[in-house]
């Protein structure tokens, strides 16, 4: 039920996502009334849709806590609830961020040695693309939190990129050793020493982003989430002043249609849709947040993320390497055994969708 | 002497900046061996130039606290100190920032009522032009330093871009209310009941700068400087991408030629040379610092930043701000008059040039 364009987005997403994971099958929770109409549009879905009906709907607008105490019967917590149950292998929504992270977290449950789940997040780079995060859960972290994003995001990068051991750059106001604050100073020390499957960059700063610098970049989830939409905002100022240029005389116009298969091209490359899906990372569950202002294209971005993080057992990787982690770095292992969502029988991996 | 380019940088952009400021004149701190040769180039800057010789340079690499002491003979603090003297109207340097930062407030001192300097700058957007502080001088800010900064900034906006009554937005994750840190939610709460000659906005978010949603976004120095930098990459990106497009084929380079006009025009409107320039606010004299990267054009930007800020007499307008708001919404006015480096003799205002 959730972001801009609603259930026809998650339903025509979901259609698309289809298409190329044809095993795919959803669990879509919500209002009937609307989700049934826009299901006969989509033939080959009927038969490996089914639809939960509740009438409660969290809103963009319901903080977190109220969304908790609330929303017990909505669709996102519904549909978080499928995988918690093992229902479903993942779980993608389009609708209040906080909320969906808030209840991720209580029915889901953070994983053993993680304190604080993080968003991470695709970025077009010149190199192609990286893995930036914290991108907005957590607006003050300490070291401690940083180092774990660490950890989770390269794991996220050797599953979903298939990088064998990803280059991870802290994100810092300058490259030198004293630039900084002390949270970032700390985890800077930890993960110089620490014995990790990845390897540890430094500092890297905001240009180093889009420079894809390294693959994966972490920070608080306050500059985190300023970084991820100020280059959202450049990239639409950028496009904007390129049309304009292009339309100014009959020659710019001329020039644009010789050169339109190209521009193409780019705009598929920098296109935020095929970049789309933010993940909850650090819970014992998949459970993607689909950009709100996306369309069906977007939304099935953010289902096929979903789709690899269980499929390529992403939360079992993040398992064994904090196990490593503390049992080499910090102190004794303590032997916690997971088993989330990811279990291998294939037929109860269906999609959970609010 | 500081810049990736060196002193042949600082010599051509104060041609430049002279050819559309007939009346400036400047004292250029450094080695007048690597300096005079350059300055023969130049003829029309012989009689306007004074080179001050030293042998001393702050590094790039200096710590701020290690140039503070070490570097007391150096070209930067012997040009800060022409300002602090009253001999030169502001500095404009391409050297190392927080050395700069240090030795500016140590020299100018801060103004009443100014816990922290802020670095500000400008930023192109999708309407125009916009301010943006803290750039990177404080890593850690609380809400007053924010509350200071929006001040600051929308007295910036008011004489540099000669809005009356600008719009000021704090950078923040998330629009509403409960979003955000203590600093963010605590200064939105004081400029929302303060009665200043500026309209707060509220939050603003990453996307919002480059959309040009404010006139001014107020921010900590942590996420301003990896806002700041991450627009520059994005840029940088887009810039390569559209290269590569326009080279694909023969139509698409055919299309670049008609076109090229017109790209040309949009290089123009989002060239960084044509934004240089940070400003140290909150200091009482006239500190700009030019980006390290510059060329001759993006360093005349700066000197001209420098002079704007001397004829409109920002340092007072941001005083007399200061005065009214401590008056009205914190406390009795202490009365305390600055004199700073805007004299009224204008044969005073040269510009001290590090």
């Amino acid at each position: 039920m959730g972001g801009d364009a609603g259930p026809g987005m998650v339903v025509g997403g979901a259609a698309l996502a289809r298409e190329r994971h044809p095993n795919l099958r959803f669990l879509l929770f919500g209002d009937e009334a609307k989700i049934n109409p826009l299901l006969s549009r989509y033939r080959a879905l009927r038969d490996v849709v089914e639809v939960r009906h509740t009438d409660d709907v969290v809103k963009s607008t319901d903080r977190p806590s109220q969304a908790l105490r609330q929303g017990r019967q909505s669709s996102m917590r519904l549909a978080i609830n499928a995988v918690a149950d093992g229902e479903a292998g993942g779980v993608v929504s389009a609708g209040n961020t906080g909320a969906l992270m808030a209840m991720s977290k209580i029915a889901l449950k953070s994983m053993p040695g993680i304190d604080r789940p993080a968003i991470c997040g695709f970025l077009p780079t010149l190199r192609g693309e990286s893995v930036m995060l914290d991108l907005g859960a957590n607006v003050d972290c300490d070291q401690e939190n940083l180092v774990q994003f660490a950890i989770m995001g390269a794991a996220f990068a050797r599953t979903i990129l298939g990088l064998p051991r990803p280059t991870v750059g802290l994100l810092n106001v300058g490259e030198e050793e004293m630039k900084g604050n002390e949270a970032v100073k700390g985890a800077a020390a930890v993960l110089n020493k620490a014995n990790l499957p990845l390897r540890f960059h430094g500092f890297v700063e905001g240009d180093d982003i889009a420079k894809g610098t390294t693959d994966v970049v972490v920070t608080d989830g306050f500059s985190g989430n300023v970084a991820l939409k100020t280059m959202e905002g450049t990239a639409k100022l950028f496009t904007q002043f390129l049309r304009t240029a292009f339309g100014q005389s009959f020659l710019s116009k001329l020039g644009y249609m010789l050169a339109k298969p190209a521009m193409m091209a780019l705009r598929d490359r920098v296109d935020p849709r095929h970049h789309n899906g933010g993940v909850f990372l650090g819970l014992n569950g998949v459970s993607v947040k689909s950009h709100g202002g996306m369309d069906d294209v977007g939304f099935a971005t953010a289902i096929g993320l979903a789709v690899d993080m269980v499929a390529d057992d992403l939360i079992g990787r993040i398992t064994a390497d904090m196990a490593e982690f503390s049992h080499h770095d910090v102190g004794p292992n303590d032997g916690v055994a997971v088993d989330g969502v990811t279990d291998d029988d294939d037929e109860a991996r269906g999609r959970a969708i609010a």
